[in-house]
């Protein structure tokens, strides 16, 4: 079958692998009809997240089910679904506290040996292990550009406004308008943010925010920690949203983050960061880091966007054959693309 | 002054009560603007909640502060201010752990002796104790029929949703759509319920809450039970908001909600009930009860009010001159009113 | 192999039955080395949870893992375990939310065809469906008898008092002390409670629960509300466990708690009951029901126990063989045992 | 009176300055009985926290209520009562969120110009504002020694767990044994941590925590993430206080937590930090910051105190004169002293 391989930094391939085929009684054969670029797609393609050359990528998808094992349950052969970004085992002690992804057995779509050694969605079939937490059915009437979105981006950013404990009348700021950042704007009015502050320095990006109900700010035209403080009787927002990650804004989410507020730093961070610790403690702030718990939110998300309340479906900019990864990457690698939907 | 009083059930009287003066450095004056009829009126007005003869009777208003005693730090002379339904102390034991509606010496406007012996607002003027917990400001631009829910009635609705600990993305059911019961379907969707059912048997009320976002059961022509079932993969709602109170729908409150879901009674429960407990138990079912605790969320509840996320306007069935009081008072015990307004 | 059967009320017998096998990847075989009578288990014996003729009952074990199939991972043969009363799927809805107690495939060991047709634990061997999420290691050093509470006696009492949100320094009440009482007092106690109060009528009860760290409170001899009342400032408790339930002390549980403080109704109900729903509609209760989320616990609840923190070794009274065990239920049938232990 | 005043770096007098008197209704004044040393008044000490010179300091204190203005009801004329270590409105935004320490209008003793204005509690006498909300009654039978505690340094060991979430069951890591590391080290105990490891570099004070039951671990002679991985099955722990702050130890922290664990930074932080925050982002942890709610906690931590479950009065290492205050700031300079009562 045809996959999406990463060969070097720069260079991804459309290339012939082996089919993949049922191993576990937990294991289901999905084939796929869609699946996205993401930006953790992008710190593959630089090289910063190695994964072995020849290795297949991808971790957003929508397919049919095609097989199952025998302790499959929640889906059927012939299911339309869509999966979240990685397998969780249901288990373990992470697990049965819910934090599936910190499953202490935990694979990861698409990203090399190192994070399970589980080949990606960007490809005309898929393996996926533990599919009894991993795969959902798409409701009846849903997109595939809309329902790609549940297990991975739209996860992210409904996790970064819940995990930071957003009550309805929170004013929240959002950092970073990527596609993750724009879902977190959705997730953020459909919470009952009363104030969205939305803030970027690509003009699009911050028209959609826009459009989404948020208040788009310019990060560097405007003075988006005045314009915030002005805006909440200087008192700052109850949530900050970090999109971004490293080197990242950790210091302007800090500023703008009122007394006793909550940062959810859903934007990747690696090594060490030189941070404003002393203001941090002064506004006694709360910092939560670290990957989404998708598969905890899933069901909810696919309700949501069943009721029209979540609708990532601006984001996709274009669609894609599965053939044509190369360009794809090159296009979305000079930020030319919102999100690239990938069909075999 | 002229004053709404309590006279005997089924009947207030518009009088002359003497104006109210500061007595304490926390007080407040208001000169009321527009008052609202209450559900907990009408048990007044029934003489179910005993009130002496000649109390003025009232707690939903907005009004301008007339004069304030020297600790009045949150409003000032000049204010357009709205009121929540009863003062709290800011200190007790019960207002330390956040819970404003049991403080232990809270008072309830225009409840007579027993509540804390505190003239209502359906008068030229009120005072207003603890002014620093209980008074807000009206937002700018906010009409004086949406800003007097925020106190009481929009308060209970949003309560009976946050305190269920609510997730963006649960499904809800409302019991009872009095105004109380229709502010917690707004509640409901703005706090991102993916599916809000709302049940009665009036029309009109039914077709209000369709308005808001919610589907429509009707109570005895079709069979919430089973059509709830269905719409929720036969699993039930995560969140049942009985409105209606005593003589009381808990039962069908228990037989709707899903396996360890929440169920809040916000309706006004009084003396004993035969009670499902055994199906209560069995479904491992967390039922909350009792007042709302208003004081903990009308900030938020204004910052929503304000970006027209909630919107409370379209209850307000009639307005009428505080002179009018009885003529009111009859027509809203005829069920005719669903929220009538007194101005002075 | 011998196992207990139920056979009619009043009367149980040790027969011959056929050797579980494995049948499914999931499965482990745990060969019992003891096991325990409880409560439900009398529910039985007395004809009021209905099982079949003939079916082994039994659900709180020790034992040795004799066999497991291929997908079990947590625990390996010749691992000495301790099992969960039921099992769970840990995939479909109410598991990924964590509710493991109302798995919609979750099947309780020894408890007929109804509640998922699951041979019990009273006897030489043991299938253990879901062994990941069900069995879990015995820590060094742990005797059977303790151990084998943590898996639902003891996993109770922890939910009695986790699940009510108590905080330490909070105070609380157990209303009843049978041995899921006494672990709730202990529990209580582990969890910081500045003063549990233990209320029964049953003398040696009581002095168990007073060498537990409990004010032990006759029931009828003394005057609990009175004294509790007094020993707290007048406020009543935060927490009250109802150890009981049906026909149970809701009322007084209802009578002892603080203003919104929270009622952990952990002893079962069933049908209907007649509830002072005015007095907790006041106080602004909160009322959780329903059978104890052990799975979500025991790791939690095995440390403790191993620190020492948690020990529910003085609560086995009688120690008897899988032979006696007609003898043995008619003993506890007569509440002349507090919690027996059978061995094959 | 006499009073202990800051004069410049390393220099503190006993000096007379005018008494307080009553200036607001809320107002009341105590007659200081003991007063402590804390770590912040070392900051003072060392000139890192400016203050002005002739400034009084201290805001640990117990003493007997003299005059109290008219809204004083908590407590009254002739009370034995102690402080919280600074004053709060109770009805700004933060106080109605619960967050009192974070209030609008809040002033802390003994801290000079920029944190309040309010003089301090190293003093014969003490004007304590809001004192509703600061001051509490000392429960019969408890010494002055342990009473002191509550309202700072217990405070903030309590704290320190209490925010971070820690359940029954849970394990700690407490980095700093100074006052408020040992104070945590019992909170968490008191809470039902199964293993609190406790790591610092002096040997009496590591003897401390042992003997609150903590397993000392030393910096530097042991290799403390090697023991607490062991001792936690490779997981790290569940909830890691740090209680030194700046220049701190935040990566240890970040290294000894579990997946998904909590950070509860509660000694300050200044300035800018190097943190890893890679490692703390790929587990995905809470980092929570800043001061202590102690008002919000204080009746809590006195009911404990009371019920002998946490013990402050080992810490208690020297009782001096009021006059002897500048050998007092010497010795605890020199780190000879680990809590130091000062009475008039």
């Amino acid at each position: 079958m045809r996959a999406v391989t990463f060969q070097a930094p720069g260079e991804v391939l459309v290339q012939d692998v082996p089919e993949p085929e049922l191993t576990h009684p937990q294991d289901a054969i999905v084939r796929v009809q869609a699946s996205g670029i993401c930006g953790s797609d992008l710190h593959i393609y630089h090289g910063r997240t190695p994964v072995e050359q020849g290795f297949t990528i991808g971790h957003e998808y929508v397919g049919t089910v095609e097989a199952v094992g025998s302790d499959v349950e929640r889906v059927a052969v012939g299911d339309l679904v869509l999966g979240c970004f990685h397998s969780a085992c249901g288990a373990c002690v992470a697990c049965v506290r819910g934090d599936y992804h910190r499953c202490r057995q935990g694979r990861t779509f698409g990203h090399g040996s190192k994070l399970g050694d589980l080949p990606g969605a960007q490809a005309e079939k898929l393996l996926v292990p533990r599919a009894n937490l991993t795969l959902r059915r798409v409701p009846d009437g849903m997109s595939a550009d809309v329902a790609l979105f549940a297990g991975d981006v739209m996860g992210t950013g409904y996790h970064a406004i819940a995990h930071a404990g957003t009550r309805a009348g929170d004013t929240v700021a959002v950092l970073g308008l990527g596609p993750v950042g724009l879902c977190a704007v959705q997730a953020a009015r459909a919470a009952g943010a009363s104030q969205v502050f939305a803030i970027d320095t690509v003009a699009p990006r911050l028209e959609l925010a826009r459009s989404f109900g948020a208040r788009a700010l310019h990060l560097t035209e405007e003075d988006p920690k005045a314009l915030v403080r002005e805006a909440t009787e200087r008192l700052g927002v109850d949530v900050v949203v970090d999109a971004v990650g490293d080197p990242g804004p950790l210091g302007l989410a800090i500023s703008l983050c009122r007394d006793a507020g909550t940062i959810s730093g859903i934007g990747a961070y690696a090594g060490r960061g030189d941070v404003t610790l002393g203001l941090a403690w002064l506004k006694g702030l709360t910092i939560r880091l670290g990957l989404a718990n998708v598969i905890a939110h899933v069901d909810r998300i696919l309700a949501m966007m069943s009721a029209g309340i979540l609708d990532p479906g601006p984001l996709v900019s274009e669609h894609m054959s599965l053939e044509q990864a190369p360009e794809a990457y090159a296009l979305y690698d000079r930020r030319e693309a919102l999100k690239i939907v990938l069909s075999p």
